[in-house]
Formats: structure tokens, C-alpha cells, sequence
């Protein structure tokens, strides 16, 4: 398959990711009369649903990683070239911002409002780093153990991590770069974004060697051989 | 397998789909004491419910398209013929309609109340747009890749595209038509379906563009020599 | 498979049906403060959990029925002989009575309080009807055309029927007779189970016919030659 | 497989279970203003989807027991030997006090607080008795007749446990350790633990029992033969 349609495919699944996460968001706090726990109910439950069908459906094409930390990981592992992984994280990161744009336009919002909201902190980081730890995780160990289940593994885990983290699971850095462009529900102040985005590529190194560690391989990470 | 036995199954399946969202609609109201979003969690979870259930058991026998949309896609995918597409989106319609009245009855309501829920402007065109394309190119997708999974790709996206759309996703003119014919939660005001099925249907051909642009195919709908 | 052990499997699986719906009722009510539909929410979630569970790990031993409706349907297409048919119905009786008192038991209820809630009238028992009728075409179309799906096919369509129908879908005889046996939130006054019954009983023979006219065959119902 | 891959399995999973169970409880709470039955939707929602994911990926390497009840009853049916039953319970508690400090952690409280609710009597201990029942139950049938189904199953069935049991079903004696260290909302008072891990064991012995009994074996649970 073509690097173009790879890159389509990468950048169709991260804007429609991004234009539910936030979208669901709006919607959510719009309906549930304040209580907050119903619009996550809401983001949490849409996010899941939209993440196993963009799995299912991209997965065939580009791997569907539509996050920097995730083509990260399967870079160290040797499954996609340097340039290609730049290539990805580029289209993402754009993609985030398209997804974003689209969920304002969809609820007639300002389409340029940066985040507000704080997000700061050990307790912070420490939540995007066991998040991400847990979804990359997620992902090589069901790359190995049961490959057709990932697209059910990544909608669960998410699911669980929005409500199991005290960030409410970002764990994507191009997602976190894209919620720092909206002031809804789940918005992130852009000051805030580079202490989460190195928690995340902190997370994603670490279960990269845990995984490794399970699989019981010598060289935890990187396979030897394929050119950059 | 005949015209009329697929026939039979798109009434079927219409018109339970209907009764379910109207219905499910109807119930979250009644029970959720004024918080719509708990009405709507209830809503969309029940729609998914019913979308995996009638598009696993009558999908062997039309297809279950249940969408005039969707046959619009397989029309020009070539998949069914011009007349069987006619048919096909004819019995939708009325299916549509007597699942609306079906609905009315469970809950004791009155048969015929024509929708007055305002649902227009550019940003609920936009979202039915996105709402549909996301739709048909879940289906044609999940036809190439993973056909037995369609039935909870659908379900997935549904429930996902009910919460991040701004018009909670109707993307389908069938169901359209059959909801202007309510006055409960789910409704709309019948001079407000001409512009949403205008986006729905533009949606679905957009979403047949893309699909082939993945599929890298140089013509990227109709399939040749097939007579309409 | 001896019947003793179907009997056994018939017998787990409706009692542990039973402790779920009450069960998950009271629990429901307890904690939502008034709001009935996270009530039904928690409710129809649990028992599309256990279906999900209880049809899985017992269909392969006794079909996984609990529910003469069911039974009688598998009867009419002469999947199981009337002296079965009788005592499987009979043992999903004992069974549902007995899960309830295990309910009251957990919840530290008093164990005899016949259902003092209302639920007769033309609405309620069409309702019943359409949500017999659904249940039992789920069950015969996925015996039909997915098999290994009826788990899923049948927990889905339970979380979809308890929305869109007027009287949140009891669909089962043996289950209304236990639930004619609490007070609690799925309770219903002993006086209107009859009118239940009859409706199910309807539904489910109108789905037997239904299923045979989607599947073409001349004799839609009983299978010849299979001795009483 | 070596046995320190199995504990590394045993002690990821365990952890991130504790920190989802308890860490979801937390923020459940945070954001409910006062709703339980809406903490509790997200409690057992985000529990239900850590369990698939954490029994599919680990499965393959341990068995994913993470709960000394069910290793248990993996003894009894001789499906491991006594010292590796004895380091994975070991390992079990160990990670399960991890992962409560882990979610201590992440939402920024103390690290240390021993558990103040009340969870004692007859209704309580029932229904961790019929919990764990159920939960080992489901396994060992799973196991027999669709083990692919396992994951799905177990996370089926904890959804529905947590809300037709009075006890919001720990059914774990590893979880019911890691909880007795949280005053948040799934915590439990120290000196009730025993009580409800005695009850979790006789109910797995019990189901052992009726998993040998729907087999039709004549020894229902020790396989003969193998070294202690």
C-alpha cells in the first residue's frame, strides 16, 4: 500500500477521532444540566464507539495509530521507517487540528478558541504517563496475542482510562495539541500541552520495554536491520 | 434469493429501527426528569442495541440497508440494480413511517403528530453531512475489510455520531421522513427534512468518492455493465 | 446431553436471570436519588451483562432458553420434544421464583411481597407482543444465519426492548411470574401477569410464523415426524 | 513459559485492575455530585472495559487469574500446581495494594487511608458468596465451551455483578485487601474483609462443584496425578 494512502487514511481516522472526542464533549455538557459525570459518561462511551470503528475500518491501510505516541512506539519496534513516522505524526498532528475545527463548526462555536483549562501537575503527568503506558501496552500485547481483538482492546481501554486517570486520559499527543484549540469541555490550556505530551512519550517508551520484557526477547526494543 | 423476501426484510428491519428510536426516545424522556442527556445516553444505546440485532440477522437476506442512503451507495457500487434501489428506498419509507406509528401506539400517544422540533441552519446541514459520510464509509469499509463486523461497526458509529454531531445524527432520509411524524424527542418539523436529506444524500456520494480513493481505484464508483 | 443436566442449565441460568433483573432493580433505585431512567439504565445494562454471560456458558448445554416463550417456539419448529418443552417451562418457573427470593435475600428484603405495580392496558400489551415477537425472531434468524452471535444478538436486543417499549419488555412468562413476586422496581401485580402471558405467548408464535416466511419454506412451522 | 513471566502477568494486570476499580470510583464520585448510581454506571463501565483488555492480553501469558479465588479454583480443577498457586495469590496482594496507591497517586490524595465503610452481615456475605459463584462459574464454563469468549465474559459479568449484588460484588479476596487501604468510594473497613474473602472462597468451591456436576464427571474437582 502507498505511503499517500496510508497518510489519508491517518488523517481521515485522527480528524473524525478528534471531531468525536470533542464534539461529544459539547454535546454532552450542553444536555446534562451540570453534572459532569454524565457528559464524561457521554465523551467516554462516543469516544469508545468511534475508536472501534476507525480501528476496524483504517486499520487494514496505515496500522490506524492516529497518535504520535503509538507510531513511537511502533517505530522502536521496527515496524515503520524514520521518515515514515515523521510522515505520520505530521499528518496527525494536522488532522487533530482539522477534527477539532470541524466538531466547532459542527455546534456553530468560534472555530479559533484556545484551551483555558489547567492541566498541570505531578498528579497530571503522572496520569497521561500510566495512560499511555496502559494503551500502547494494550496495543503491542494484543498485536502479538490476539490482533483481530485491537480495535474491542483500544475502544475499552479508552473508555476505561477517561475515567480511571485523573486527566481523563489524553494519552496522544497530537489529540492533546488539538484539544489546546477549544475552550468545550474537554479543552487543555496550550501552556499545559508539553508537560503532557512528555508524559505520554514517557508512557509509551516504558510499555514498549515492558512489553518486550513479557515476550521474554533479548532486545526489548528496537529490531535490527531495517534502514531509517 | 427473491425481490420480495429482501423486500420483507428492509420493512422489518425500518420499521423495528424506528420503533426503537422513537420509542427509546419517548421512555428516556418520560423517566429521565428533564436531564436529556441521560435521555439521550438511554436513546443511543438502545439504537445501537437494536442496529447490531437487525443488521446481524437480516443482513444475509437484503443486505439491511433500512436506509435510502445507503442504497444510494450500493447503487453506485453497483450492487444492486436501478429498480431494486427504487424498491428498495420505496419500502424504507413506509416501513419508516409505520414504525413511528407502531411507537406511538406502545407508548398510548396519538397516531399522527407532525413534528415541530426546528432542526436547520448550516451547522445542522454540516452535521448530517459528516453524520452520513462517517456512515456509508463505515459500511463500504467494513464491507472490504472486516464484513463481519458490520453489524457493530454500525452500532458503534451510531452511537458515537448521536452524541458528536450537533443534530444527533439522523443520517438517514427514511428515518427522517418517519421522525417529522412525531412530536416526541426525537422529532423534527417536517419543512426541516427537505435540507436534511439534501445533506445525507451528500454525504453518502462524498463517502463513495473517499472509499474508492482508499481502494485506489481509478474509477472510483460505478461499476461498469451491470443494467440498470 | 442428559435432560437432568439441560434441566440443571435451565435451571441456573433463569434463577441467576432473575436475581440480576430484581437485583440490579433495587440497586438502581437505591442509588438514583429519584431518577428513574439511570435506574433503567443500570438495570437494562446488568441483564444484557448476565444474557450475554448466561447464554454464552449454558447454551451449549440446554439451548439456553429461560423463557417458555422461547420454548415454545423451539417447540413449534420441532427442535425439542412436548414432554421436554413441559418441563423445561416448568423448571424456568421454579427457577425465576427461586432468583428472586435470592434477590430479596442479598438485598435483606422481606422474601414474600407480591408486586403491587400496575402494568395492564391495550399499550402494555402490545408492547409485550412487539417485545416477544422481537426477541424470538432474534433468536430463530441468528440460529439461522450466526449462530455463535445469539449471545450478543440477544443481550443487545434485552437493553434495546427495555426502552422502546411501554412496559420495559418483560418478554419472558416465567420471568413475569417471578416478577409478580417483589415490589421493588420491576415488580408487577400478580392480577396482570395473565394479560402478559397471552401477549408473549402471540408474540412469539407471530415471530415463529415471520421467521419461516424470511426463510421461504411452505410448512413455516412444525418440523414432521418428531414424536410428542 | 517461565513462572516469573506468569507473576510479572499476574502482578501487571492485578495492579491496573485495582487502579481502575478504585481510581474510577474516585473520579465517578468527583464528578456525580452526589448521584451514586451514576458513579457506580461509570465504576462498573470503565471496570468492565480494563477487564477485557487485561484478560485478553495477559490471558495468554498467566491465565489472567489477578484474584486468588479463581486461582483457587484453577488448583482444585489441577490446572496448576500448589507453590505456583501460592506465589500468584502472593503476587496478587502485593499488586493489588500497588495499584490502590497508584490510583492514590494519580488523583492526588493520601497514599495512606484504611477503609471506613461498613460492609458486614448475612445479606452482605450472600452476596459476595453468590458473586464469586457466578464469576468463577463463568470461567470455568467459558473455559470449556468458548474460550475465546473469556475476556468478554468475565467483563460481562462483573458490569451486571456490581449492580444486582448488595455488595457491588468485590468477589476477589485480592481486591477486597487493596480496598480495605481507600476511604474513597469502593472502599471497605478493614476488619470486614475476612468475612468477604470466606465468602468469596466457599462460592468458588461451590461453583467448582456445579461446573464438575453440568460437565457430568465423576470427580468433580481435584484432576488426579499431579504433584502438589
Amino acid at each position: 500500500m502507498g505511503l499517500g494512502r496510508k497518510l489519508l487514511a491517518e488523517f481521515l481516522g485522527t480528524a473524525l477521532l478528534l471531531a468525536c472526542v470533542v464534539g461529544s464533549g459539547i454535546m454532552g455538557v450542553n444536555l446534562a444540566g451540570g453534572n459532569d459525570a454524565i457528559a464524561l459518561l457521554a465523551n467516554a462511551g462516543a469516544t469508545a464507539g468511534i475508536l472501534y470503528v476507525l480501528v476496524t475500518v483504517l486499520g487494514p491501510v496505515s496500522g490506524a495509530h492516529f497518535n504520535p505516541a503509538v507510531t513511537l512506539a511502533m517505530r522502536l519496534r521496527g515496524q515503520l521507517r524514520t521518515h515514515e513516522a515523521l510522515a505520520y505524526a505530521g499528518v496527525q498532528v494536522v488532522a487533530a487540528i482539522a477534527g477539532v475545527l470541524l466538531a466547532h463548526a459542527m455546534f456553530d462555536l468560534a472555530t479559533l478558541q484556545p484551551g483555558t483549562r489547567v492541566r498541570t501537575g505531578n498528579s497530571q503527568w503522572l496520569s497521561e504517563g500510566v495512560a499511555t503506558f496502559g494503551l500502547v501496552l494494550t496495543i503491542l500485547l494484543g498485536a502479538r496475542h490476539r490482533p483481530a481483538a485491537i480495535p474491542a482492546l483500544v475502544a475499552s481501554y479508552i473508555f476505561a482510562a477517561y475515567w480511571f486517570t485523573a486527566s481523563t486520559s489524553f494519552a496522544n499527543p497530537a489529540v492533546t495539541l488539538g484539544r489546546a484549540l477549544t475552550q468545550t469541555f474537554s479543552g487543555i490550556r496550550p501552556a499545559d500541552v508539553p508537560g503532557f505530551v512528555l508524559a505520554q512519550l514517557a508512557g509509551a517508551v516504558a510499555a514498549t520495554l515492558v512489553a518486550g520484557l513479557l515476550a521474554g526477547r533479548r532486545t526489548p526494543i528496537v529490531e535490527p536491520g531495517l534502514p531509517g
